[in-house]
């Protein structure tokens, strides 16, 4: 295996799949985006769906295919199972998890195991390639990176390795307490985002007390008039995204925080750190494509 | 007006309408209880269903009748405006809500302002009645209190006046994370309460960190099979009230903490709270007759 083997790279999750030709240099020939995320994909149908929507591809001479996110979990094609950390690209290349020998390769997520009393797992699918990817756009083996989202996660790399990581629910308990609970009666979700009312709402996140609470004060702020319906949502979000953030203890001299995911989401988490002074940099979805490339790099003198 | 006038003293809340006719010494001669909660009744129509459900009560000769609960809101029979905190029995007294002179009103609401940076508004309607109520059974005029339930009160009163009270959405987020969240499919809830497991969520809440992300580890404790679909509610459980107990920093010498609600929930506070070595007392409906019989009693020589 060298190098110049054709890459095609997917990032197979819930509800979404993505895939990208790569050239020899990791340089984006193609990318397609399907709403076939492994929830829709009926059981023993993952290879069917595989080669309907990318099998062109892989009549490129020498074309090797690797597979990150749901799609190596026991939903998913097939179990791919967790490399526990600390672990590295290392790891990662020697736990791959191959469907067709030497073609076609599952990527392990990773899990770890957390510093509290019950040494509780944490698990992660398809971000570890995003976080060694975006070591890399930044040139960087040691740091602390995020990567927000329905499932949150905060991930501590040192030397090119993940020791730990923890995930929070916060897109999940944003999306519930809007659309499920007593709060959402007082929300206006349909404006645009409030950025002085998000900042509000990560000021009160650092103070004492309790995000129970904290989030019955959504209602109460509607109820006295003293936010907008409109502006809700955003401080809303700054007492969730205010949380995590609450509970990380960053030192503000620390080498700049690396957020992975969507501008909307890596813009709320820019402007949170830079409120609590955080320097931080951003990638997005070139970080998959980067990090599954390095990792089919890494394999070259590999069987 | 004096205290042998028979008092009909009626709890009517966002869901259930619960109501006692009481003798001259606060004794319950009947009590009767009806899913006919503020939510069910059209604008214009809580007379009407006062009289369907308690006229033939309101025939005694001399009948009071005291509504406290949401019936006093914006959206109930009429709305009672909240008396601000620090206030005892006699701004309650001071500020009900006549609709009909002598004979009947509502009990307003309390409301305070927290003491973070914002001055966040809290509110109450209800509780009120039954944290005097629990104060007099238990002949105490100072305590902290705690109202379990969907939103979760926990009251600080000196000298027998509310200072200060904070809500926690605790069972709220109970409900939306074993019912909507990713968190359902792990959890079995037709079983029974696990104690143990209960304990351990507690154990947990008291650690470092966030309640976002211990939420997380319900997941993967059912995913690693540490924890079985039948222990992992009680876990929940355990992490949202050790959260909020986490956040209150109770001195483990205070005097007893006063629990007011159904044996169900009074008894889940009771085993964190003497888990955490801090001791209780819990009182259930007979606290809202009681408090209603309080307040009656205290105009006596009003008009």
């Amino acid at each position: 295996m060298n190098q110049e083997r054709p890459l095609i790279a997917i990032d197979w999750g819930t509800s979404s799949l993505r895939g990208a030709h790569l050239g020899a240099s990791g340089q984006v020939i193609e990318s397609r985006e399907f709403p076939r995320g492994i929830l829709t994909v009926a059981p023993g149908q993952f290879e069917a769906v595989f080669h309907e929507l990318f099998g062109d591809w892989m009549h490129a001479p020498g074309a090797l295919c690797l597979i990150s996110g749901m799609a190596g979990s026991r939903q998913g094609w097939q179990e791919a199972p967790y490399c526990l950390c600390p672990a590295g690209f290392a790891e990662l290349g020697q736990h791959l998890l191959w469907l067709q020998p030497h073609r076609i390769a599952l990527v392990p997520g990773l899990s770890c195991l957390g510093q509290d009393g019950l040494h509780t797992p944490d698990v992660m699918r398809g971000e570890e390639v995003q976080i060694f990817g975006a070591l890399q756009l930044s040139g960087r083996d040691s740091a602390t990176l995020v990567l927000p989202g329905t499932h949150s996660k905060w991930v501590q790399v040192h030397s090119g390795r993940v020791l730990q990581f923890q995930t929070f629910m916060t897109g999940e308990v944003f999306a519930l307490m809007s659309q499920h609970s007593i709060l959402g009666k007082s929300l206006d979700l349909t404006g645009a985002f409030d950025e002085a009312a998000f900042v509000q709402g990560v000021d009160q996140s650092q103070q004492a007390g309790s995000v129970l609470q904290r989030l019955f004060a959504v209602r109460t702020l509607g109820l006295f008039e003293r936010l907008s319906a409109a502006a809700l949502p955003g401080y809303l979000s700054g007492l969730l995204i205010g949380e995590e953030l609450r509970s990380q203890a960053i030192p503000s001299h620390a080498d700049p925080v690396i957020l992975i995911g969507s501008p909307a989401l890596t813009l709320r988490y820019t402007l949170a750190l830079q409120h609590l002074g955080i320097a931080c940099e951003s990638h997005g979805a070139e970080a998959t494509w980067t990090g599954l490339h390095a990792l089919a790099s890494q394999l070259t003198n590999k069987p």
